[in-house]
């Protein structure tokens, strides 16, 4: 009792371990050049597919429709100036890294959020489908093979990023960088070249669709249907504005300013993006390209067995006609940063499940980070879903698509009233008038993004729910009941152990029961440990499952210097865990205010094997007693040799989305 | 200490609980008329197929060979009386119910001992095969339906077998008896009165396949060919013995003199064999039964699309012509007495398995009985080898028993050759001319036993090897092999905890962490049940994961009525093992005499998805500080009130095979 005692008063004392310094994690925080890439890889990458999808569209109109492509990409990019403005709005006001799930969660409550948090974990797992289609398509392009074995090569893919993400392989910004900023220019010299080509040197260049004509399926269109038509090819082209948002969530990765950094990085995204997809539809629309749905019925006089590229590819191909390398090259960057895409989605898969964790919609294990096989089950689970969805639509982007924009519309709609609520009730205690007019100026600009991104998420799901958006709805439905369903079942555990009634007494004696099996070290140790720990009663008892070992057991007892009372409890049918359950029963029965400790000497191995080998019976017996009320477990660990090869194992482990959490590039974590 | 240092010397208690008299074990021993069918239906159920493999394997050299069929089945009678005789022996030398194993093991070391072992081993698993595949085939030759889909009826009633063992029923003696009674009754009957029609009456019965001619493969076969066609049909034959041992393994559970009842009970089970084996085979050649590899090949004058019957289904039908449900009660039994023949493979699996556990060649665990897991990992891996063979042989019993005796061989050999050395060994120091002689009777017919086990293995190995008897040996070296490392690897276990310069000092001191996350009944019960322990020094810690809930736990414990110190461990990675970890490192640097115990509250939940959303990160934890020298982990669990409904499950489960070893019938158990 002597040291406790002393202490009569709760102290606190930050221990600050030497590895730990908070004031390294600065090192790892990312200059705009490098947070760029790493958080604009995904809404980038889809520059790569949203322009043929609004060919592919409009093509159902047969060829005349295709004069509108341009003015749908401006629509597209309109809302794209939209978003990035209010987006630019959300960074300064929540700079803590939430993103939409917090800023729907405390302006519109929990449910809002939770709303958003099922869209964004429905998206990451269709950004991992749709980036890894789209990158089989493009390499297709490029490698007829991988076109005649999609699915496969996606399967593949995703098996892959999920390996090396399981691996938990050391993230490196300027690593991840090199991609996007190889997209970036690759596109743009194919752009201004063509351009170039074009309106300068009055090259004629053609893609290699220019000559075919377009079987319409639904010819001269009028009135509502056309409207209908325009409207779904704008809601495809939409797709272009799939991770805008993540910026949002990584502001406190950028270095200070913070909040700043990250607003002019969104608006480099916001600009890039905005230039390629207009460029990659302008070009396309001079050179006669076309995307359709089935190439082998829609494109009149393509040769047999034709295999249409995807959009970029075409572009490349008649770009860089003369010069190889050139294809190649875009063909290459525009497959890498789609994948690194979809790495995006294995890093922030997991993170967004640490917040839902947080805030107990997850199971907690998933909120601490270098909990290898919580982030393990997360990667896994992401990868084996993923695959299902690939495989269910062919690895077919299109059709993909549909159920894509659906999330993350639902996810900037509720964000956008989450500000406006924001800056409403900030509104209402600001006094200074520039602040006020800083405020009122950023809700107009929100309320804008809300009536911008509402608008499209209805024109979405207008014309995309029976087309497959209602799978990705049916999808966010199931996964907002499991996860209030987890909820609730932590808050009734917790208010099962807040009840005051029920007070915690203090036990009046401890009486500690030593179990042995044979007489050797571990045993020797656990009685010495015990006794250490000074019980009013000690005792050691041992199951008579085998007549011979038990007497020879009481004879070395004997003969030792053992002072600890060894009790055979008699098993006649050979059972362990029975024998001392109703022992301690009995003990409890006797005085129950003693508090029982069970010391269990345990063997700490190093192969799986040998677990199976050894413990086992204390294990499950260890599992039992803990359903006795009024009893504490103690395991009493004995290293075998073997254990030292585990002794440091999963100690240093880097998880998958370091880099994104400013958690990455320390050099005292390896 | 008050309590435990009174107590100086180890003294010892044998606690009898209540529902554990051994007096009641009494109750549970067997009489003769039950032990008879409990224990022989393995050996009768093999008269089922053990006369049609003579007929089949004579039938290669066509019609004029099947006249040796009695010839062999004679011989294969000579043996089985000289095999009971010497059991016989066994059982009175060995009561305890060891059986081969122990005979081996004692005269002849642990190595042969192991070969037994393994041999036995593999017999369980295709005696599952054979007896399945041959009830298959009995029902097939009643249900034509059940003979179209053989190998899914066998899966299918191992799967059933498996599930109804898994699921511990309560065996009753009585209730085993019905199905072999009723097979010795309907057989005997069946023989009775066919000698009766052909003898007595004089009505010529015939077999459907009386008329048909077999295309011999091998005409004119003379010399040594023959002779090697008349060593292999003897060997197929010498299936009948398989399971004749199983009595001498259940010595204990029969009524008092064990020995002598086992002995006539090994008496009338000889007896019984004997008499339908031969009467099988010599009704069979008076009806004119046929029995043939490929019916469609080898039977001349057979109508297209003939499906072979069994050859007991053949006696049944030709004998019972007029008579239907004579035909059918007989089908009936005899696939039961097989389906009892392959679940007392699963019952005794386990038992031998336990067995061999005691002496440490198999998990220590699967020693101790009403160990639910370790019982139920034997019967799914017993089922699981089992089906593998079923489908492998396509269910045929003719190829399965290829495999089959060559196990049963090794082990009557090297079991009589273990007696021979135990009576020359007793003899050595016995006086008393009576016992000397009855020992020298004993050894005599041993050593006839020996010889004679010893030819038909030769014969076996000679005539079965390339058939298919070496798959089984190539098991039993495996399992040899297996069972020998694991016994090393417990060798080495036990010197490592035997090593006696590494003597165990008395730690000075206790060191007592209680780790808490939130501040509730659980954590102050922890708190408490630590206090009550009077450590040293005494000290909760906290790992600060998330900043927000850290500062609400330290407002928290500061104004609770705590008065335990409270550290906060700095986290920035958002890990919990690994500063526990470090920080216990460093508290043990610090004080290297100290024991340290780290008490972890744990909650203990009623449903396998409240353990996923519950202590994992408790549990890693745990297994991470078990790695640490010097440091006990006490889990003190905090009962949800979901837990209530696991409380007692577990501790009521009756093993299969508990009737053979005397545990079944007591009233108390459930």
């Amino acid at each position: 009792m002597s040291n406790v005692s002393k202490v009569s008063v709760a102290t606190k004392r930050l221990l600050l371990g030497r590895p730990f310094r908070s004031d390294r994690l600065g090192h790892t925080l990312l200059p705009k050049r490098i947070a760029l890439p790493v958080f604009a890889s995904d809404a980038m990458s889809s520059v790569a597919y949203a322009p043929q999808e609004i060919f592919l569209v409009l093509s159902v109109a047969g060829l005349s429709a295709l004069a509108f492509t341009p003015w749908v990409a401006l629509a597209v990019a309109v809302v794209m100036v939209v978003v990035v403005a209010s987006y630019r709005q959300n960074v300064h006001a929540y700079p803590s890294g939430g993103g939409d799930y917090e800023v729907a969660t405390v302006n519109l409550g929990p449910n809002a959020g939770l709303t958003v948090g099922s869209a964004l974990l429905v998206d990451y797992i269709l950004t991992v489908a749709v980036s890894i289609s789209s990158a089989a398509e493009n390499i297709g392009s490029a490698i007829p093979f991988v076109s005649q074995h999609k699915v496969w090569f996606c399967v593949a893919a995703i098996v892959l990023l999920a390996a090396v993400n399981l691996r938990g392989i050391k993230e490196s910004g300027s690593v991840l960088a090199i991609p996007t900023y190889a997209f970036i220019i690759g596109v743009l010299l194919m752009l201004v070249w063509g351009f170039i080509e074009i309106f300068i040197l009055d090259e004629p260049i053609q893609s290699e669709t220019a000559n075919f004509t377009i079987r319409a399926e639904q010819d001269h269109l009028v009135g509502i249907a056309f409207v209908f038509l325009i409207a779904r090819a704008f809601s495809s082209g939409c797709a272009a504005l799939t991770g805008v948002e993540a910026i949002s969530n990584g502001v406190p990765a950028f270095r200070k300013p913070k909040s700043r950094n990250a607003a002019s990085t969104l608006f480099m995204l916001g600009a890039f993006s905005i230039v390629l997809l207009l460029g990659i539809v302008l070009l396309a629309q001079q050179i006669g390209a076309k995307y359709v749905m089935n190439p082998a019925q829609d494109l009149i006089g393509a040769p047999e067995g034709y295999q249409q590229k995807a959009m970029i590819a075409q572009l490349a191909h008649a770009v860089f006609d003369s010069f190889t390398p050139g294809f190649y090259f875009v063909a290459t960057a525009t497959a890498l940063i789609l994948m690194l895409a979809a790495n995006t989605a294995f890093n922030g898969f997991p993170v967004l499940g640490s917040v839902l964790a947080q805030d107990r919609y997850l199971p907690r294990q998933l909120h601490t980070r270098g909990d290898r096989l919580a982030f393990s089950n997360g990667i896994v689970f992401l990868a084996l879903v993923a695959i299902i969805f690939v495989v269910a639509f062919g690895a077919e982007v299109t059709k993909l698509i549909q159920l894509y924009i659906v999330g993350v519309f639902v996810s900037f709609t509720l964000s956008q009233t989450g500000m406006v609520r924001h800056w409403t009730r900030h509104l209402r205690t600001e006094t200074d008038p520039r602040a006020r007019r800083k405020m009122m100026q950023s809700r107009v600009i929100n309320s804008i993004g809300l009536v911008m991104t509402a608008t499209v998420l209805i024109v979405v799901l207008l014309t995309k729910f029976t087309a497959g958006a209602w799978i990705a709805i049916l999808a966010m439905v199931c996964l907002f009941v499991l996860m209030k369903l987890i909820h609730h079942h932590y808050a009734t555990v917790q208010r099962e152990l807040e009840r005051q009634e029920e007070d915690v007494v203090l036990p009046s004696r401890t009486h500690s029961i030593v179990l042995v099996s044979t007489l050797h070290l571990a045993t020797k140790r656990a009685v010495l440990y015990a006794r250490a720990t000074r019980p009013d009663v000690l005792e050691a008892i041992t199951v008579n499952v085998d007549d011979r070992d038990t007497r020879k057991l009481v004879s070395q007892w004997e003969a030792s210097d053992i002072t600890v009372p060894l009790k055979v409890i008699a098993s006649p049918y050979r059972e362990i865990t029975r024998p001392v359950i109703e022992y301690v029963r009995r003990v409890r029965r006797e005085s129950p205010r003693d508090v029982i400790t069970v010391f269990i000497p345990e063997y700490v191995v190093g192969h799986w094997w040998e677990q199976i080998l050894h413990n086992q019976s204390a294990l499950r017996l260890k599992g039992r007693l803990l359903f006795e009320p009024g009893v504490m477990v103690t395991s009493v660990p004995w290293q075998l040799t073997s254990s030292d090869r585990l002794k440091n194992r999963d100690l240093a482990y880097t998880a998958p989305g370091d880099t994104r959490r400013a958690l990455g590039g320390d050099p005292d974590r390896r």
